[in-house]
């Protein structure tokens, strides 16, 4: 596990809640992040445009040196997993199966609710992989959540309504009864106060950032991601430390300074070696 | 004017209120319009990545026979308005200058909030145009409404919640004197009902769409953009019609289809003929 150089690839900045929890479950590896922040949100954007800069960050994370890529963007994973597979020669994990596999053995009454953004939701990614461990989903396109992350509205009265609005349409008729609040976004952990406020108590909140974080690890000691709950759970009691930032590298495509002022609020901790790239389309 | 072709760019949706207004003031011309919507939005975008789209995108208008180029974003015009006419052999109007004129008109008290995306107000392009017509002026950041808007929340109660929270913050201490909003941004026409709810009464809404296409005839009527207000009243007279759909094209870099959709809402009439294009950095 030491030394070995994970890619991390996002459209932007919620990728970063990925990194924050693979460093807290892999904290000895090299990482290189990717946010492609001159293109983002990726979550408007059609199945071709998305592919095609997936592609084209896996190809650039690769030729950095990256011996694994972590797609960290849902959106990415929900329209081009299979794409950016094909096009790689490292191994790629994406966000959705492991965070599939984590609400399947978080939830009693096999019935979940997914959030994610318009292109993640209308893909239908989550639904199908939850539909393969035999759990009825129900998916919530949120497209507000993410702008009011970025304009810093974690805690407002004006994002919990937002959420309410959202998240009655969801838990209601056949899904009153789901036990699993699935987080089909990697801007949403910031949310977590808010959504546990919003969902019925007894609902779970599971986190596809977490979820391919332990993934991940599994994928480097085992040689395979599907984990078993236990073992995960072991996992997760290592907690968080601060990472030696020499080992974290960040390529952005928009503003170098932008970001690490935005980022710090995803990854929790200063964020320093960043390079401004230009990809070529 | 009859048969000019004119060249309308924005980064997506939003500069459909832009045609819509230049359809009102000047029906009979040909019309290009260039939305580049798969890297939208360029809200949130640095200068130099504008800028280079921006360029793109008028190069591609004069390749299709644009003879007249209407930049009809905000962010594109307040970062690069320069830069594009350096590029471009056609004349270029921004939206800006015309909407800081059309403010000036309407401002008793000398004093204006203009409300916008990040990257226009961080630009202060707004504040130095309004000073140049001795308007002293307050620029506020909205991020939050651009999403509103196109999650069709256009008459919702948190829209409104949103709205009254930036406005209540710019029409306040020196500037509760203010007599004008100015709509710094394209997509906010869509939500003049909220915003004349949440402004003081006296304050009169400025629409740098419809100012942008007043200077447009202008511009072909008498070979300059600085119109006086009383020609402009009697051309607003005029009246809205729909147009012959002949007479207008339309180019995307993102879905054909999304366009189609999301279109309409801000044109207010059917859109027909859309070609998807690449456009290569």
């Amino acid at each position: 596990v030491r030394n070995t150089t994970i890619g991390v690839f996002d459209s932007g900045f919620g990728g970063l809640t990925v990194l924050k929890a693979l460093l807290e479950v892999i904290p000895d590896a090299e990482y290189l992040y990717f946010g492609d922040t001159a293109r983002l949100p990726y979550g408007s954007k059609s199945v071709e445009t998305v592919a095609r800069y997936a592609r084209e960050a896996a190809r650039f994370l690769e030729q950095q040196g990256a011996e694994l890529l972590v797609i960290a963007c849902n959106t990415a994973t929900a329209l081009a997993l299979e794409q950016i597979r094909q096009a790689a020669s490292v191994k790629v994990l994406g966000v959705i199966e492991p965070g599939a596999q984590r609400a399947s053995a978080a939830s009693q009454s096999r019935k979940v609710v997914v959030v994610g953004t318009e292109a993640t939701i209308s893909s239908h990614a989550y639904q199908k992989a939850l539909a393969a461990v035999q759990i009825e989903s129900r998916e919530k396109a949120c497209p507000l959540l993410v702008p009011l992350v970025e304009e810093g509205w974690v805690e407002h009265a004006v994002t919990e309504q937002v959420a309410r609005i959202y998240l009655d349409e969801a838990f209601c008729d056949g899904f009153s009864s789901a036990d699993v609040l699935l987080l089909g976004c990697t801007h949403y952990p910031l949310l977590k106060p808010i959504l546990h406020r919003v969902v019925p108590e007894n609902v779970t909140l599971v986190d596809s950032a977490e979820s391919v974080a332990l993934a991940a690890l599994n994928l480097m000691v085992s040689g395979t991601s599907n984990a078993e709950p236990g073992q995960l759970d072991g996992v997760k009691t290592l907690g968080v430390r601060l990472s030696d930032p020499s080992h974290l590298r960040f390529f952005v495509t928009d503003s170098v300074e932008k970001f690490r002022r935005l980022g710090t609020r995803f990854l929790g901790q200063e964020i320093r070696d960043i390079t401004h790239v230009d990809l070529k389309e």
